[in-house]
This record gives structure tokens, sequence and C-alpha cells, in this order.
């Protein structure tokens, strides 16, 4: 990306910037943020010829696809405005995608309420409802319920290592829900008392398998052994289309500072404060400390029992539909070749 | 116990309030005192007669009952002493009981040696086993098996709140032990490369049921779907005679404190932070912040594989029978009446 | 509706006051009779321009929709027709109104034999069948395949509390099956001796699940637990649409005289006949006596192996994307403005 | 039994009659009049000699027994009553049956108040209980919960055929337990608002399985499903030696009027109501018309978390230990040879 | 068949002899021939009407079809090619039948590449993969992950009665793959060390299920219990639309010889070798000796997590849709009438 | 063993030849064949203490056990025989050790009848059995049933790699038993035709998993999976005290010719006859070929129904209380020291 690719106009170049540099983030945000990009690509585009065009918007839609290509929402955004290019003059082809990238839009701004609304259906006046991690699609559904003037109380498991089970908790609280915030580890306890699990998704696969914050599968088996339904909410740019070819979806693996502080270590590690049968211990013979920190974890499909998206809920055996019917059973992507 | 019982020696009181004042803390340890408190009472009693003598030990191990009703070695110590005083005399009384408490103590300094022999037994040279919490009686069992010459590694839950984790992890690794470190929610994704889960017991129902540290059903029930067994490790003195008469044991709330430090409650009860749409909510409509912090959960029978006691392996299914051995079938506590 | 829409026809009214009153009823009769009202409708209306002709059918639509909004094949006819309603000219709009109801009648007459010979593709020669309540769907698997020369047995619940599988008993002795009739408790028993459990559904919705009469879902969970396929005969006008946007199904609740006769009450309520100890307990601090009297119930999915209808038979995970084909994604009512 | 065996005397007869004919009913009440009778049979003798006495006694245990061997109580009582026969003299075997058998009465007049309090221990404040059929074991542990000042709910299913819930019902009610009926095909829907499945036992074999008023087992397997624990309250007398050299339980299949009376056959039956197309159909090709009424079922030990006796409770899977200390190994019946 | 239809070439009768005759075996081989052939007879035709033609390639297809008609394999590639039979004069629908079945055919040659391309993706370097029967479309995908440079092992399981894990094994050594070769029975003990199950179809139904080589259903439940996913390869030539109308496909029965040499049977039905006590034993009262030789078995959807085809990976619950899109809703077959 | 431990008798030292030469073979035959040694070398004994007494039986005991210290019965019948040594003068302790050898002998001959009778308890008169390997106490049940005049079915698995269904086979068509041979592989499709799965063991741990021929895990998980419930005939001597204290049982690789001839393996690995676009490939890079062949896995006690000894039937759950009352806790060899 050093010298950017041919005719590819600054203001989409800044995006990409924005992008790599975390600082355009969410899965909406960036979805947003690349299908405007094209549009300025195709509304400042200096070529002359349709194949130039094409060949310029495929450039542009490269140089936001490589700043990071695991982030699920942003080529799908980029398929989804390409897609709809269309036309035989550089007239037709400008105004095609100007239009397709405002009418992604346009659904993108929308898509976040109407699953709210479609979620919230699911939910019954008086219920209590278990939440992992921090999801503003799952909250969603709780806005719109409570909308609806349902009441309904929380119960909000803490989400180790970030903690972003405190977001969750204030937002709530600012609804008026009343909260019970718990460690992670007494959720089963809680399960007891709960009438939902209802968590986001980091990205779906085509198997209907969920990849959603670390924990989220050790909860869903645990709901499923109490018999609590489990709800997965999740714009379809969530929707990973590269996995219909049978493509797993990589876990990132975050610093070892989210799990254990440094003075945290040094208890651990520094023998010297041991008692003195073990002071001639040489350290070389001493285990190793590995701290391993994965982001994500994968929950199989059959322990899901709805997924909620802005085009209506589904089991999960039957999301890989959804997928081809939007993307196209094809995985070449467009800004190749 | 303001006054204390009539002849109970200072030395009793003296240890009932290190017990009360968890002074003296640790099932173990609080089983010793309470064995060598009733040897002591034995020796010094100035009863003039068996009856008195036999009433001054039943004040003595009330007192000392009365302490910690809920720690279930501090009984068992009781009932075991107290079934050995014996004679018709004072000065056969004060033998059989001095004798029954040294032996009591014995058997106990011995027993978590042989627990950990005998969990070790388990143990292949190259397993991983994957902890939760801390448990000396589930670290016996790995320090037998390295002394045997077995090569293990491990996988340390940091076990929130406490993350107690930390401890296992730091002697895990003095012991020579590899250890990865991680969050209580990677349990799941770590059960994969995990040939056993090893816990400890706070104490076992008769029904087989393991009351553990909060955390323990939810591992046991991933376990358990990823075909991973689970064995407790459990001294004899954790096993709890009252729920032979259908008693469920008490689940311990402990302290906010622990889950939330003052600093995080602010940022999510404090709503001056949100934005203005938010501000103009009155407080009063806010949803309750409720933390809740127990200390416990209940694993089923159903879901643990073996118990390993000092007096051999148990299925959970048969650990009442034990018990009925141990303790008899009456409930009646012979510092009553 | 009082009065009635504006322009819609006496024979309307009439259809739709049939089936309010329940003198019109059964999934498939309802929805005959709407699409034929609809039909006469558009042959009877005065209307003079295409917009008064949209809008007086419409009304009839929403006059009949009215009558039983939660009965779900009516709607489902509506839908059907008036999607085909098409054409420039009063006339146009006219015939097409009119061929789309023939072609819904046409096809909803076909429906049940065109299943049941799907569903008897599943039965073997010498099959014993267990039914849970009456449905003429299931039945007609039945008789398609003793058509086919398959002699079948029949284990028959009675299914309380109206006791619909005495009717169900009666057709297939009348059809010369052997029937054996059981309680509903007995039904485990006897499933060790059963090829299939094979009931109807009241309707079914998008995450599979199938609403059902009261006591399918107990018997769907034992069932697999003893090994024997479930499978659910339906016509697709049981398929629930609104369910598609997370809506549930609401469980009607049925009246106590169906449950508890007047005097089964008394015996159960009226104190007076007890024993003499119990003759001072003063009535008011006897515990309330509810009867609760659900007519359906849910199984979910994974107890589901297939649901027959006349399209095909789907694995209930797929069912939605029938749905989807058969109506749409957007559940904006065509009845509505 | 036409002329006695020698030497019985007459009021073992008559009470082996009142068995005989179920004047004499009820697991407690059989068990109670059969050590009685044996007393009784003690206290008349005329035996001269030590043998002569020894096999008059016996004699009188055969009679009893056999009016109705499978009445699991009853040849337990026997067992345990000519077990304490013990003596070199008439005096002392006189003496020691007499002493033995009134032991065997004191046990059982207490046993079930034994077990209620046991059971009352399972039972928190505010939970609801799911009640099948009427047992006055299971209904002792309600009874003791309620004197504890816990306040309980229940969920009464029927219990079709004979409706037993109705008397369960009445005498929650009087207890002041707030009841809801519910049909056994509720029963799962209702299984989401209850803490307890609590029945009773007809008897329960060695290897941990309940024999129980059929619908017991479905109900079980659903309360797994459903994560709702199953509590068997069942006096020891229920145990059934036989079992614990694999003979299973026979299943007592009832009168066909239970379950449906003689107009309802003939309306199932009868075909000369159906339309005309039937009505050429000759009745010998119908098929035929079987009730089949088992009493009992069994629930494997597997779906059962706790049996509660008036020994303390046990898993399931322990209850042969239990068995094998109360009755010994052999099955050698003490009224033989 | 014996004289031909009227109008079929001879190149055709040929090919459906081979076929016939097994000369022409294997799914995909059996669907080339069969496409090639129905090219053959439109380039040959001699009709000099449309509707002549049109007649002659239908009895081209029907002459095809009934040599196997179990073959899922052929019909799929007859009714692909008659369904892209199009035009209004002979000439146009000569040329459209040829390219239709050149088409099909280059798919096909394509077809286990891609599915290969798309299993491997499933597959991570260093997994051990375990084996059930010989399948290239399953050794596809290990081909192709061993190409992108994964290292993989293989647990082969014999496969009786015909031992194909042979076959398997010599592949896998000769792409250098360590291969641990194991009898059917001793898989359970090695899923613990397995990575993926995979294995061929034969075919796959509507609902998912997986008709394989027998034991694979067995294997695949034991997967699932060790946590173990399984994997089905399967072109979508193996699709078989029949079971879209609740047809089940038939398990062929095959030879006794397969299982028992003439000497074995010898050695369990010849009483002569055994010892005298016997001796006097008239054979006619021993008990018959049947060999059930089953060829396939059906594994429920269930229990497979994922069926991988050259159009993509799929849930089994969604291969209906597939199998919709492919061939249609109907099965009124195009070489009928 | 060269020389001999001082004052053992010849015949001890020829019996345990016998043992480790395997001419001595079978469980029960190893097992009398020692205590009839011990009786033997107590006879012969010329020890003229009784500290040399014992000394010569604990040398004899030694002797016998180390010829393979991994047959289960060997030293079982060695501690019985050991622990009934009691006296104080060398003719004390002589009389009382071949009383005790006998009373072994004695019990052994008749406990396979004993539990025959016990486990054809379980069968009912027209029930299918399915048998895995062969077992004679597996088939004295289903003689003893046979005897009872039960007429029987059964399904043979031929239990590769030995085949040893073939003698099973045999033996059960000599008692007039039908019987349906099948592959290993064919067993879950035939579970749904089977009553009961009867198997033997070749040991049984104290948390009651049975360790037996290869594939009865897996057979086991499908049974479960099919609700066909597993029954295990074992007679006590084939209990394995060790597994009290933790020790696991080694599971026994045999030799790959069992698995594959010379022949087979040379098809698989011999690469000349691959065609010649492998020929280039050098064998050396070749994967390659191993065969493991373990005799035995491990049944989890959760997957059994019933454990059938000589001394009843049992739970698995349960055997460990017959281990202790049978074995006593310790497991300090009566032989060492």
């Amino acid at each position: 990306m050093d010298e950017g690719e041919p005719g590819v106009v600054p203001a989409v170049e800044s995006t990409a910037e924005d992008i790599a540099e975390m600082r355009t983030r969410g899965a909406a945000t960036i979805a947003d943020a690349a299908a405007a990009a094209l549009a300025t690509q195709a509304d400042r585009s200096t070529a002359e010829t349709p194949a130039a065009f094409r060949r310029e918007l495929r450039a542009a839609a490269r140089t936001l696809y490589e700043t990071r290509p695991t982030a699920v929402s942003l080529p799908n955004a980029l398929r989804y405005v390409l897609r709809g290019m269309d036309g035989d003059t550089v007239a037709d082809l400008r105004a095609s995608t100007i239009a397709r990238a405002e009418a992604f839009q346009r659904d993108l701004a929308q898509a976040q309420e109407t699953l709210g609304e479609i979620g919230a259906n699911r939910l019954q006046d008086g219920d209590v409802v278990m939440t992992h991690c921090h999801s503003t699609d799952a909250l969603s559904c709780i806005e719109a319920a409570l909308e609806d003037g349902k009441a309904l109380e929380a119960i909000v498991k803490e989400t180790r290592p970030r903690k972003q089970g405190h977001i969750t908790a204030r937002q709530l609280r600012e609804w008026g829900v009343p909260v019970t915030l718990i460690v992670d580890n007494a959720a089963r306890r809680y399960l007891d008392r709960t009438d939902h699990v209802l968590v986001g998704a980091d990205s779906i696969a085509a198997d209907g398998s969920v990849i959603n914050k670390i924990g989220t599968s050790g909860l869903a088996v645990n709901a499923r052994e109490r018999g609590v339904p489990l709800m997965v909410a999740a714009q379809t740019i969530k929707l990973h289309p590269d996995t219909m070819t049978g493509h797993t979806v990589e876990i990132e693996l975050r610093d070892e500072s989210e799990v254990l502080t440094g003075e945290e270590r040094a208890s651990i590690v520094d023998s010297e404060s041991t008692g003195g049968d073990e002071g001639d211990r040489s350290p070389e013979t001493d285990g190793a400390l590995t701290v391993e920190n994965p982001a994500f974890d994968v929950t199989p499909a059959r322990y899901v029992d709805a997924i909620v998206t802005e085009r209506g809920q589904f089991p999960p055996e039957s999301i890989v539909t959804l997928m081809r019917e939007l993307f196209g059973e094809t995985t070449d992507e467009p800004w190749e070749a």
C-alpha cells in the first residue's frame, strides 16, 4: 500500500488508513465507511473508459480490503457495493455504484433497529436475560422490548478478561433494568433463574456456528443443560462468506497483559518469596508460565436456538441459505482480477 | 459462649477463639486443632465422676462446634474423637479419649499424602491436567505423580473472583510443571487438549454431589461434553454427614468487593459521564445494580468421574456408603444431650 | 366490524361471521372459505377504478382477518390471494384475483392427499405408529400407506383432556388398522414397540418448532430418548410467517371444565368430607385450587425428525427457507394500508 | 390355603384373608398386619418343641406370604420378623419373635414421619413441587416442610387413568398449599416453573430403578431434560430384594374400564354412526381395538436424583447396598424349607 | 429392454449395458457415461421433428435409467441434461442438449477437486483424521490439504467386511501420510487422538441423513460422544432427490460370503467337532445360522457436523435447500411420459 | 524364579510354570489352580514353626503371583486363601489354609452357574440378545434362561480381529438358539431389534468401568443411544482390587498379525503395483504403516445398566462396595513382607 493503487482517490486512502489504525472501529462503522469510500471513489473518478472505471473501483476496494482482511463486515460491504456497479458508460457505472453504496448505508443504518424489534418479539414481560460481553446488537433487542413496555431483568456476566459486562451493566441500568452482576464462574448457578441467554456475535459461519467473545461456548453448553434457550443477535454484515468454502475463522490471541498484571506475574514466577525448602530450587528447573488469551471461541450450531438478524430470525442450520442469497455461491472476490 | 460452658478448660476456649476468628483456617488444620483441644480437655479435666467427665467433654465439643458450624471438618473431628471415649472410670475415659484424638491426628497427617498417591495412579506420563481454584488435596495428586517420574503439564484457570489459580500456578511452576494460565471463560476451548480436570472440594454430599469453588459445575458440564474425565480430590473430613438426612449445603455469599472495586462500581452507576441525551434521566429511574458473589456451587454426581479420598477412589454415587461406614446412620450429634 | 368495511359485499360478511362463530372450523376449511370469499368480492365488486377495487379487496381481507387473527391458515390464504391480484384495469384485477383464489383452492384441495403420499413413503410394511391427538394430515399418511398395501398397527394415546384419540382410534379401526388405546401416561412404556411417532401440527414456527396439542413436546423428548423418530404432518397453510420476525405463538388457555367436572372440583375443595382432625380448619386458610388447561405446547426443532408437507419433507431447521419462499421476507400485511 | 397350614392360628388366617381380599391395603398397613400376625402366632402357639415352634412360625409366614406375593412390603415384614426369632427354648423363641415384631411395627409407625423430615430438608421456602399420582410418603415430605414453616406451591398432575392427583390436590389444599391442577400431557410445559418433581414408589429395584405409577418414567425423562431434580420418597419396605438376583418386577395390567367407559368404547367401535361411504364396510375387516392399561412403569436409576427413605437419602445406584444391609445377600426365604 | 426403445442409438444401448453389467462403476463414472450417451443420442438422432427428437431423448434416458435405478448419480445426470434440452427446432434441441451434457461433464470433472479444496480448508496442519471405508471424495480433501503444505496423520479403520480401509491406507501412504491401521472395534479408543472423522457418502437424503458404508452411523455416534467432528465429503451427484418426497433409501443386503468363508461356516454349524456331551444332539434342533450383510447404514443428520460438496459446505439440515435448487421441487422424471 | 523361592514345593513351581506358559488359561481355571497349589503347599510344607509356615505360604503365593501379575483372578485367589490362613500352630495353619482353599474352589465351581441364574432372570421369553466376543459368563445367563423354558434369539457380532463371535455362534446354535451373525460395523443397525446387549468382562474397576474385548465401549455408547440396556456378566474374580487405589488397568497391545496378513500388508506397502505416475516416488517418502491392536477397551460405568455376578446384580457405581467387602480396603498384598 506504500504508493497506493493507481487511480485510487486520496479520500479512499484516508479511509483505509483510519480503518488500519483502528480509528474507525466496530463492524457497522467500518462497513459504512467502506461503502462511503467506494461512493467517493466513483464520484471523483477521472477514468475515461468503463474498463478504467471498473479497474479503479476494484483498486479502491482492494486498498480498503487489505487494511483488515479479518474484519468480516469490511469485505461484505465491498462485495455488496461492487456487485451493484452496472452500466455501459462511465456515467452509468458511476451512478449505479453511488446508488448502491447509499442503499447499503441506508440499510445498515436501519439494520440494528430492525434486528432489535425482531429480537424483542422473543422476550416476554417479566423475563430475566443473561448477557455475556457487550453487544449493541444484543442490547438493541432489550431496548426494543423495553420500548414495547415489557419489564426485564438482567444477569450480567462480567466477562473476563476485559470485563465488558461493566459496559452492558451501565447501559442496562440507564434503561432502568435491574442488573445482577456476577463473575463468569457463577453463570451455571444463575441459569436456574434465567429465561434467555442473549449474546452478540463477532461473526457467524456457514455451518451456523457462532464466533463470539471467549466464554460463549461454555455458557451455551450449560444453557442447553439447564434448558435455557440461547439467542444470538447479529446483523447480516457478521455473516462470514469465506466459511461457505470450508474456511475456519481464525481466533485472535490477545496480549497477556489483559489477563495478568506485571505484579501478578511476579507473584507467580518469583521464587524468592517462597519458603526456605524451595530456596535451593534453581529457576531453570521451574516450569514455564505461559498465558494464553484467545479473544473468541466457537459455539457449535447445535447449542444455538436462534440467530436474530435484521432479515428475520433463523435456526443456525439455515444461515447458510441466507448467506448464499446475500453473497452468492462463488467466493471469487470482486476486487480481484 | 460469653461465659463459656462449665468445666471447659481455657486451652479449649482459646482454640475455639482461634477458629472463630479464622486464625485457625483450612479444613485439616481446624480438624487437627479440634481433636487436639479435646485431648487437652481430657488431659486437664478435673471431673471426679465419669458422668461429669463426659459432660465436660461434650461441653468442650459444643464450644468448639459452635465456632463454625458450617465448617464440615470440625464436627467430623469432634464426632470421631467423642465416639472413641470409652470406659467406666475417669482414668479410662481420659486415656481412651486422648488415644482416639491422637489416632485421628495421626491419620489426618497422613491422609493427604495417601490421597495423593491414589490420585497419582490415575495420571499418566505426559498428561495435561486442568485445574480450578487452589486445592492442596488436588495438588498432592500431581506432586505424587511427579515423584513417580511422570511428566505433566497444567492448564490453570485463574478462578475469579479471587484468582486462587495464581497460587496453584506458582506451586506447579516450582515443581517444574509447565503452566498455561487462562481466564475461566477460556476453559472449554482448552478442554480439547486436556486429559483430566482435577479439582478439590469444599464438601461432598451424600448424593455424591460436590460442593466446590464457584465455577466447578459449569466446568464439569463442559468436561463431560468434551469427553474429559473429572476427578475430585477430597479427604474424608470433607464428607458432609448432615446431607445423609437430606440437608443441603448452604452456599456462602461473599462480599461484593471481591468482584467489583469501588471505582468499577462508580463507572457503572455514575450516570454523569454518559452522553447528553441520557443527562436528564433521573437516577431514581435507573435499574438497581446488585452484585452477587456466591463462593461455591454444586456439581451433580453424574458429572463427576471419581472422588479420590485417602480411603480409596469412589464413584460419587457410592460415597454415601463410605459416609455411613465412617459416621454411622444417625445424626444425633454426640455433643448434644 | 359493527357496520362493516365500505364496499365489502354481504357474502364476505357472512363468511366472516361463520368463521367468527366457529361454524366454519378447521385450518383448511377456513382457508378455503377465505379464498372463496375474496373471489366473490372480486366478482361482485362494483368498484369503478383500480384503486377502489384494490381498496375493497383489502377491506374484505381485513374483515375476514379480524375474525380469528390467531388462526394461522386464514392470513396465509389472504396473503396468497392478494399477492396474485395484478393488472391495470378493474377487469384485469378481477380476473387475476379470481384465478388466484381458484388456484389456491385447487392446491388446497390436493394438499392433504399429496402430503399423505409423501408421508406414506416414510412408513414401512409392518410398522407400528404412535399417534397423539387427532390430525387428518397425520392420518392421510397412514391412509396412503394402507392404500400402498402396507400393513400398519397403531398405538393411540387417548390425549386428555378432550380425548381426541378416540376419534383417531375410530378412524383407524374403520381402515382395518389394529389399534391399541393407551392413556397418555403409558406412552414411554409403549415407545419400545413403536417405529414412528406421527403427529399433526397446529402451526409451525420459523425456527422449526412445532406448536401442537398439549403433550406433544413431552412425547417428543421421550421418543428421542427411546430412539423413535418423530414425524410431523402439516400442510404449508400451517406455517406461521409471523414467527420469522421473532414472534412467538400464543398458547390458548382453555376452560377448566375440560379438565375437571363440577363434581370432581367439589370432591377436592369441599373440606366437609374430611376427617375430624381437619374439621376445624377454616376454609380461608386452604390453598387455592387453580386448573390450568393450555391447549398446545411447543416442541423444539431438535426433537423433530421430519416435517412432511405437500411440498415435500423438510428437516425442521429448513422450514424457514420454505416460509420465505412462500410468503416472502416482509411481514407487511397486504390488507394493511 | 383351603385348610390352612397345620398349627397356624385362626387370627393369622383371618389376617391373611383380609390381605387377600384387599380389605387390608397399602404397603405399610399390610406390613404392619403381617408383623402383628406373626406376633400373635408366636403368642398363641401351642408348639412344645423349638423345632415345632419354628415350623409353625414358618407356616404362618407362608400363609401370609401367599396372599399377595407381589406386594413387596409383605415379604419384607415376614423376613424381618423371622430373622429375629432366636433362642433355644420355646419361651425364648416366643419372646424374641414378639419383640422383633413389635420393633418392626414401632419402626414402621415412625418411618413415614422420619422419611418426611429427611425429604423436607431438600425443599426450600418458596419452592414449587410437581406431583404425580398420590403418595403418602411423598406428601409426608411436604407436610414436614410446611411444619418447618416453609411456603410451598404444588403443580398436581391429575394422573390418568384413576386421577389420584385429585386426592393429592385435596390433601395439599387442606394444608394450605396453593394447587395448580393440570392434565398429564401438560407436565413438560409446567416443568419450567417447577423446582422439584416429587413422587412415591410402588417398589424399588436393586439397580436403583423405581417402579411407580404409570407415567413416572416419562415425567422423569422430561424433568432431566428441563433440569429439574426428581426425588422419590419410599420407605424401606418398598425395597424389592428379589431384584438383587436379577428378577424384574412384573407390571400389573389393570382393567380396561379404568381407561374407557362402555359408552366411549361404543363410540369407537360402532361403525353405524359413520358416514355412508364407510357404511358398507363389514365389521370383520375393522381393526381390533385393544385397551392396555399397565399400572406402573420403570424409571431407570439415571433419571432419579435421590431416593429418600427413613434411613436417609440415597443415590439410586447405592440402594442395593442398603438392601443388602437390611435383607442380606441370600434370597432363600425364611419361610421356605 | 430386450429390443430396446425405438430410436435409441446403439451407442446408448452399449453404455447402458456397461452400466448394467457393472463394467462402468462408481458414481461419477456412471454419471459421466450417462451424460455422454445422451449427447451421442442427440448427435446421432435422425428424428425429423422436435417432438420425435424429444421422444427419442426421453427413450434414451429411460434406457439408461433402468439399468441401475438405485444408483443415485445416474438419474441425477439424466435429469440435469434433459432439463437443458431447449429449442423449437431439431437443430436447436440437438445443440442445447449436447451443450448441456458437456457442461455437466465439465463440472463433474472438476467437482471432486473443488470439493477437495473446500474440505481441505477444514483441516489444520498437524491434524489426525480417522477414515472409514474408501472414498475418493474424502481422500480429495486430504490430498488438497497435503498440497497446501499441511502435515496430516491418519487412523484408518479396516472396514469389515470388505476391508476397503486397506485401499485407503495404501493411497495415504503413497502421499506420505503416516497411517495407523485399526480394526473397526478399536475406533472409540482412537477417537481420543482424532481431530476429524472424515467419510464419503453413498447418497444423502433430503433430511440430511447420510447413507454410507455400514459402520458409519455407529462411528458417528461415538464421535459425537467423544467431541470429535464428523465431516462428510460428497459431490452433489450423491444427493438423493427421491427422498424429498419421503422415500427412504433402500439398503442393499450383500452376500454372506463377504462375511463368512465356507470353512468358517462349517466350523460353526458342524456339530461333529464338539465334545461328546453334545454328540447326541440332533442337528435339527440346532438354531438356524443366518448371516446378514447390509452394505450401508443411515447416519442421522444430528450426528453430522458438515457435508462438503463442490458447491460449498452445508449443515446437513440445509442440504434439502441445495437439492431443491439443483433438481426442483417436482419429482416427475423428465424421461417419463 | 530361576531357583524358586525357598521352601516352595515342586507342585507349586509346576503350577506356576503352567500359568506362565499359558498352558493353564482362563480366569477361573487360573484361580482354581492357584488355590489348589496353595493347598498343596500347605499340605506338603515341612515348616516346623508357624512363622516358617507362613513364610513358605507367602513365598508360594509370590511364586504364583509373579507368573502373570496382570491376570486379575490370580491375585484374587491368592488373597482370598491367604486371608483364611489362621492359627497358632503349624497344624492349625495347615488345616485352615487347606479348608479355605477348598472353600474357594467350591464357590468358584458354583459361581458361573449361580451367575447364570441371576442373569437369566433379566431375560424375558422372546428376547433378542446381542453378544460381543465370547464369554462363558455371558453365555451361562442365556443357558439358564433356556433351561427356564424361555425362547431367545441372538445377534452375534463376529468380533474382529479374532472373530470369537464364531465360537459364541456355534455354542448358541447347539443350544437351539437362532443366530444372526453380523460384522461389528453392523451393530448399530441391529440394535433396533435387540432387547439386551450382553457381554462378559476381562476385569471390572472400582469406578464401575468395564474392561472388556475391544469394541465393547463403542457398542455400549450406541446401545444407550438406541435405548437398549447393557448387561455385563462377570464373576467376582474379575473385580480388580488395585483400581480401588486409582490404578488403571493396562490395556494389552496384541500382535499385528491378528489384524493384517503378510499378504495384506504387502498389498498396502508395496508401491510397485501402483500406476506409473507414482512410480518415481521413493519409498522413504511414503508414510509409515503402523498396525495397532489393543485387546481391550474401557466402558465407562455410565453406559452399563447392570453387572451380574454370582453375588447378585449391581449397578456399576456400587461395585466398589462389593470389592471392599470381598477384599478389604487395604491393598498391602498378603504375599509381601
